[in-house]
């Protein structure tokens, strides 16, 4: 029942019965997500993804988000290039429960199918598909989580796929039989495999299952058949790709009687693995404290971090090579927190990475696994010289977690942070300003005019 | 290293060292694919697609098999299109070992792709790029079989994006590195859940695996990058999708030195389950015999047939309803056999399965299951009125088995009756020529002239 309980569900799904503080969480995902796509879209994994399938793209109707202003491509395609360029510098929002990035794929199929049709697209109605795209997607995950992952699926996309079949096909005001035949083919393109973690194909994966979910949708429009029991048949999705199946559970809880999972969504203040943002958010805080003291980052000696056991485990790369290798670096985290107080893309450069001051102090760092710190958790010693009192720090839960969410302030800053460079000073203001007012758009659409 | 040995041996690969008998293998499953795609193309399941998707198509460059003669979309809807009308009548070719239908996917993604080239594709460039992919996709299904079935995956769609990537990843000269990195985007998608088996969606898995397949080696072919070791990884595609992982063996194992899958491949000569091939055959059989004895339907009493008891189980559908039901019935298989003397599409179609005088002779049909029979032999008795001895047929192995292959003759019979109602009998016949001349054809391209 489930696949058809969450097709009713969602086709019911109106404006009015989402709280104000969902509504809202779905903007700041939304604008969280525009940014990381802007920032993403210079990145290799999109622009080589764009130069091998530009001669497949039908009528310009969506626009790439980051290019120069002006280049549409038809919405199959857009649907696939911001999803790619969205999740490539990892820095899009985490779904904390599960670690889905739900915006990507939901949004990046939306957003270029909204932009497609005839007719316009309110914000409200936008907000309203992508709320019942995010919640499909974070349910199904919740209904397979952790095993689906640890056998070796990228959940983003897996269960992403499904988000944006969901999604598009309330934008497209389908009925339940077609949802639930949409969800069926979205459910079938399995897409994602851990294997690829490290290479341009992990965020291939949100751009493909944007375009599995936006395919899907639009097949069931015109009344392809899947299953009506995709996800919890014997031979369905969960069973197939899970040796756990709570799906009964999970679409029971749907909003607005249960629980809204896009509320739970967190954003990343750093681009980088979620362990290591103890870690910069300190060594952000000892930089600001440094300043206040009138001492200089040359007169560190030592920085000693106590760090929960996973952090050395996943990123305990001494001395990174470039700018991806520096995600996994703890070391690197720390020393740019340190020198510059923040930790943009800006500092995963790799001229940044292999910046002289940079390495020299970044061989200053030592860390030690405390494995009754949390994992979000942190103790920061950093010893000055001629100073006898090291500068402490003790991080009790990160910037960006649910306990100490990223601001609309801090949002903004990581917005602007990664649009001027593509966008410039003055577009990225007008961006910023139009993205935070969605709930206020007349038509969707008009993004273009921005962006 | 199977990843890697597998794109080194199709890198490898040159048309002199493939053995004559499987080339013309090749020629015959090309053949036949061709014959079961135009057959297809005019399916809800095709049609419905193409409705669907026509604005996402870019420039035209590759037929759409069966359309009226002028159709063309671009190489990657085309790939979807041609994938799913070749398998909609689960007519296509099967590699029994593994039940995967291998044409499907790596044609529809080959072929589309050869035409949208500024170049020339000679025939034995095509075989030896089809061999490739073809044998590609059934040693990695073999790798798994049976136990990625037997859990719920369309082993068809999940092995054939591999085979198509290998395939284009050939026609395109791709590099080792390359090819490997295309195998990568590929496995990653895994598409094709059994659940689906008896919609659309079935037919919808090879034509996206084809455009998976497509879609990955284009992306390679301009630098994106996955894993060299996809295929085998701890988190990669066999041990994610499968408890089975014999690649290694499987990879060692490709000719020359080793066994040729496509050489394995066999044609249905009936357009429903395998089980059911048994009884069509012995009643076209008997049918002949009526028809020499001046014996007609209608003084048919009683027929008995003793059957394999996997027949009952599948196929046990006493009075189907339509041509899809009817697939699933061994008392039509057998009505058919019987009166028209073959099973055609034709014999399928929804006015032939409620037919008067066909309804009537299924009624008399009984089947008994007998477990000392094996799956592809039975045993007929008709009892004909005002006749004392009743006609009687065993069947040792059905026509379109390893032991009774299909011959060129009977493939051409086949093409034919799935063309003609398509594309008339001229062009079927223009068109059964240049097909069955692949080898010596100087430009695939070419295939517009007659398709």
């Amino acid at each position: 029942m489930a696949t058809q309980v969450l097709a009713n569900w969602a086709v019911g799904l109106k404006y009015a019965s989402i709280p104000q503080e969902v509504t809202q969480a779905a903007v700041r995902s939304f604008y969280n997500w525009v940014g990381c796509t802007v920032g993403g879209s210079a990145h290799p994994a999109t622009t080589i993804a764009r130069t091998a399938l530009a001669r497949f793209s039908g009528p310009p109707t969506s626009r790439l988000l980051g290019s120069d202003g002006s280049v549409d491509v038809d919405a199959m395609h857009a649907a696939l290039f911001n999803g790619i360029a969205s999740h490539v510098h990892d820095y899009d929002d985490t779904h904390l429960d599960t670690i889905i990035h739900p915006t990507g794929p939901v949004a990046a199929a939306l957003l270029a199918m909204a932009e497609a049709r005839d007719q316009p697209c309110s914000g409200p109605d936008f907000i309203t598909a992508l709320v019942a795209g995010i919640e499909a997607e974070c349910k199904v995950g919740k209904a397979v989580w952790p095993d689906h992952y640890d056998v070796g699926w990228h959940i983003t996309s897996t269960t992403g796929s499904i988000g944006a079949a969901v999604a598009v096909s309330k934008l497209l005001s389908l009925n339940a039989s077609q949802t639930a035949h949409a969800i069926g083919v979205a459910a079938t393109q399995v897409t994602g495999l851990r294997e690829m973690f490290g290479s341009h194909t992990k965020s291939f994966h949100p751009g493909r299952a944007a375009q599995n979910g936006l395919l899907a949708a639009l097949l069931a429009a015109e009344g392809y058949t899947s299953s009506e029991q995709a996800l919890e048949a014997k031979r369905g999705w969960a069973n197939v790709a899970s040796t756990i199946n709570n799906l009964d559970a999970e679409i029971a809880s749907l909003g607005p009687a249960g629980r809204w999972e896009i509320a739970q969504n967190a954003f990343k203040p750093f681009p980088c693995g979620i362990v290591v943002h103890p870690i910069i958010d300190g060594c952000v805080g000892i930089h600001a404290e440094m300043k206040k003291q009138g001492i200089a980052a040359a007169q560190i000696e030592e920085v000693h971090a106590d760090v929960h056991p996973l952090v050395l485990e996943l990123t305990g790369k001494k001395t990174p090579k470039d700018g991806l290798e520096a995600k996994f670096s703890v070391y690197h985290g720390a020393t740019i927190g340190l020198l510059f107080g923040k930790g943009t893309p800006a500092q995963y450069e790799d001229a940044v990475v292999n910046d002289a001051s940079v390495v020299a102090l970044r061989s200053l760092i030592k860390a030690t696994a405390d494995p009754s710190l949390r994992a979000d958790e942190c103790r920061l010693t950093v010893k000055v010289k001629g100073q006898s009192a090291p500068i402490v720090k003790h991080v009790d839960h990160a910037v960006g977690s649910l306990e100490v969410p990223m601001t609309d302030a801090l949002l903004t800053e990581k917005f602007v942070d990664q649009c001027i460079p593509v966008l410039g000073e003055k577009r990225t203001e007008t961006a910023s300003a139009w993205c935070w007012g969605l709930e206020k758009q007349a038509d969707v659409r008009r993004i273009k005019d921005v962006l």
